[in-house]
């Protein structure tokens, strides 16, 4: 049946320190995503992972770097790069395990900006975003990313909120 | 793989006069699941079609009608009841004719607040709704209706905008 449906899947790290590990949000998109539309039909989907780093975050939030030359700075990027190619790694290889199609890549910049214009790039049929949401006393609150991308994304968008009891104590603990 | 997948996808008619057909925001939002979705993937997708009837809407609309008795708004609600199964039966054949599994139901009041009601009660995995949106410089209006929907509905929704070259000259003529 014609060309494989492309699906964009937006993925980010979660914010607690330690070892690079997808958001619950970005993990629960992917996890809904195979579960609900691929299903066994592995060889009609290709999945593609964007990762969009946000430039200087990780260095405000590492209070332990002291950036006294530019190599510091080189030796930031680098591990940016890194932590980044370990986020995807996950997903690749979900995707390997299970046998769907894949591929994955990292750019930097404000997340909602670039995942719009890689969809632009891209083409994909359609877009997958994970939202840290609600609470049980915040149901009308769509992450501001996904908001933007349903709204200005050349495709359609499929927002998957995170699930009440995987919300951490913690909003920012995703 | 575990239990079929239900989707469900709202719709409505045309505004044009006459025979009561889809309008293009909703034919498009069901043809783009079958074709993207569902593919050949038949037996692992399960169609919910809902189609809400705004109950003033019609009377309104048919300036032809003079409402002297009972009987008249009685002969009218019969019109609309079936004017909606006739809408309905437009997706049922279809599905019947690609072979997935389907229901079709009409419920009377707001669409946005019906539709996110029915997902209550429904439970689908998710929601597909058509949306008219935007012509060339309206790029980023989307529907009152998907926008609720995608704010409100307790499932995940994708909003089908229609594409530019399907969009009548007449934005009311959907």
């Amino acid at each position: 049946m014609g060309e494989v449906t492309r699906i964009m899947v937006a993925v980010n790290e979660s914010s607690l320190k330690g070892y690079p590990h997808p958001s619950i949000s970005s993990k629960g998109a992917f996890d809904w995503t195979i579960k609900k539309i691929v299903r066994d039909n592995v060889s009609s989907f290709n999945l593609l992972f964007l990762h969009v780093q946000v430039p200087d975050e990780d260095g405000f939030d590492d209070m332990d770097s002291i950036y006294a030359s530019p190599d510091d700075f080189k030796r930031m990027k680098q591990r940016d790069r890194i932590r980044g190619a370990h986020l995807l790694e996950y997903f690749v290889n979900k995707c390997h395990e299970i046998g769907v199609g894949c591929q994955a890549w990292i750019k930097q910049g404000d997340p909602k900006e670039v995942i719009c214009h890689e969809v632009k790039r891209v083409q994909p049929d359609f877009l997958v975003v994970g939202s840290r949401g609600l609470g049980p006393f915040q149901k009308v609150f769509v992450g501001t990313v996904s908001e933007f991308c349903v709204k200005h994304a050349e495709c359609p968008v499929i927002t998957i909120k995170r699930k009440a009891d995987e919300t951490p104590q913690d909003p920012v603990d995703d």
